[in-house]
């Protein structure tokens, strides 16, 4: 199996794009990736998105995508897994690299949310859960969310207040990200005040929908012989894992099954152990998964999740920095695309080019992208080389 | 890169399954397969869909089928790439083991196509064009291969009456196939009375929905030292191509460029040519589209397609026999399941499973799954050693 490294990344802002098309969107971070890679052709176009078909009544973006961005005659195909879409492309890509198959590949997440009115976007996102025994019983996204973060507060003893500080840190950090939705400053006051959705989830603990899409460059690792790039970014590891796609068929609700047996795996992978990671960008879909990715994890024991927080070790100075350039509460959530602007946020900040949130000497970086209420987790650690 | 072998095969019966959910479908044939493999559990699902998300209200069809078939926790994802989309998880599992990073793999192509209603069934297949450029302009696919038949007549000379064949071979021997959609006989006087869908095609050139699932496991060929197993098929080529998404993009809209390639590189891996094909289970959703990949894969010459289906050399007993069990006219095309239904009747031929219309000392077969009309088009050959 040969090792992978990336050698591009590519972006656009988080927003509602009403000028852009989904294509467009697309387009813009591939090639901004190819143009980051000095590459001008690739072997092969992995593109993660969850609600294409229905938000934009436009499926087969494999062929779609490699077609706008000149590349026509690639090899391309969509992956999907609900909101880790983008890390299961990721993942996807490594595997084609590594396996010799394909010899270079473009990774692209898309998601163009704002095409269709907001309760079919509700509808879309409930897809993510079980349409027997969650969606069609009425409980949307949302309510799921709300109903772990309740049982949360009730076993662990923490307020609504303790959570204030996963959005404060998003928000900050977001301000210096020119990619991010969100540009506004928020504080405790801000968050204590903001409007319920579904008790005990306010604005401030939930994620915003939004149009976007991050991409990414891979090539094996033996084929930098010469490297023309300054840094070359190492993917350390590389590992998924699934739950039930139901909370309530799980023993214990309050623990991301999959987080652990990905994470660990990841872990066993690079050799490495949480105390390692310097930074981590996790899935902070809503406060409550940002508290129980960073247990599932290691960087917390059981239900001590708010308490990192509390003691400001989120920060991107603190133990864990995470949500550094914004996370999915601030720098957006455009669910197909959200895991591969996971990705290339941890190699701006391997590469050190994270502006006005530079985590100091940062040389390894995880990201996870969760799918449904935790029913799939795809973990990616990175080293700078 | 390690060498891929398929070690079990299963599939349900294709039929309008109004007493079994998507779920059902996609567990009996991965159950199938599993049983068939001699293997209890696997370390990776890929499922192959296509309209889950708008027919079934569900997405996510990884974690929701590993949950299903008690293989909860085990990495799984859904990919997308059209009609193609079975071919393009086989592909995906077969890069994944052959990359070492999982060790076995199951693949499941399921598509559930009745639950909703038939003009919704239509704009979902039409989500495989070109939303702004084709189906925005009302060309259902049916249309979009009816303007290439057209053409195709006008070019080449051939009349309605000379693509009979495709439809009587593919009826016929679906007879023998108890998982087949039809098991009636038909003739060329049953073809030229067929009512008129899109002339110039009829009923008997077009594929029917359905609802179906259809699996295989995979294992590395060097695990298999002490073969349990009677006969070991080995993955001899695994490729795909793309071509632009929209038909009138093309330079010549009646050769199926990325056929051509894909077959191509095919050919070249397995170090083959279309002489040492035994059998090939093309992807006939319309008479059409029959002919043309009988000539982008070698089988015949520009404009001959129809020439070998009049001259009986695609019947079991001809030179390159398509459709042998049915085919995607008669065997049906539930669409993401359809190229998982031709990679396992490749197998089966190859085993000399195929009972009643078995391809004599059958050693090679090739499988080819096109995505939207021929923009993504995945070929794999299959060789018994």
């Amino acid at each position: 199996m040969k090792e992978v490294a990336v050698i591009g990344i590519g972006q656009t802002k988080i927003d509602e794009h009403w000028d852009k098309s989904l294509r467009d969107l697309a387009g813009d971070a591939a090639l901004s990736a190819l143009m980051d890679s000095g590459l001008e052709k690739v072997a092969a176009l992995y593109v993660g998105n969850m609600m294409s078909g229905s938000a934009n009544r436009q499926q087969h973006l494999g062929a779609y995508i490699a077609d706008w961005i000149g590349l026509r005659g690639i090899e391309a195909i969509r992956l999907e897994a609900a909101c880790s879409s983008g890390a299961a492309s990721f993942r996807t890509a490594v595997m084609a690299v590594a396996s010799g198959e394909v010899d270079s590949a473009l990774v692209v997440g898309v998601e163009k949310m704002t095409d269709s009115p907001l309760q079919e976007v509700t509808a879309a996102l409930a897809t993510a859960a079980d349409a027997d025994w969650e969606a069609g019983q009425g409980l949307s996204f949302v309510a799921l969310n709300a109903l772990i973060m309740n049982r949360y507060m009730h076993e662990y003893g923490w307020k609504k207040e303790h959570f204030a500080p996963f959005a404060v840190n998003a928000h900050t950090n977001a301000i210096h990200n020119p990619f991010a939705r969100f540009h506004e400053p928020a504080t405790i006051e801000n968050y204590l005040k903001a409007p319920m959705i579904n008790d005990p989830i306010n604005l401030m603990d939930a994620s915003p929908v939004g149009d976007g899409a991050a991409a990414a460059v891979l090539l094996p690792l033996e084929s930098l012989h010469n490297p023309s790039h300054k840094k070359i970014i190492k993917v350390a590891a590389s590992a998924a894992a699934t739950d039930s796609i139901a909370i309530h068929h799980r023993k214990d609700p309050l623990f991301l099954r999959a987080a652990y047996n990905s994470g660990k795996k990841a872990y066993d992978q690079a050799g490495l152990n949480p105390s390692d990671i310097d930074l981590f960008e996790l899935h902070d879909a809503f406060s409550i998964m940002a508290a129980l990715s960073l247990e599932a994890n290691g960087f917390a024991e059981r239900g001590q999740g708010p308490r990192l927080a509390l003691d400001n070790e989120i920060l991107p100075t603190g133990r864990i920095p995470i949500a550094t350039r914004g996370g999915l509460k601030a720098r957006g959530h455009p669910v197909g695309a959200t895991g591969m602007y996971q990705i290339v946020e941890v190699v701006q900040q391997l590469r050190g080019e994270a502006f006005g949130t530079q985590v100091e000497n940062a040389r390894v970086g995880m990201s996870q992208n969760i799918g449904g209420s935790g029913s799939n987790i795809i973990t990616h650690i990175f080293q700078l080389i």
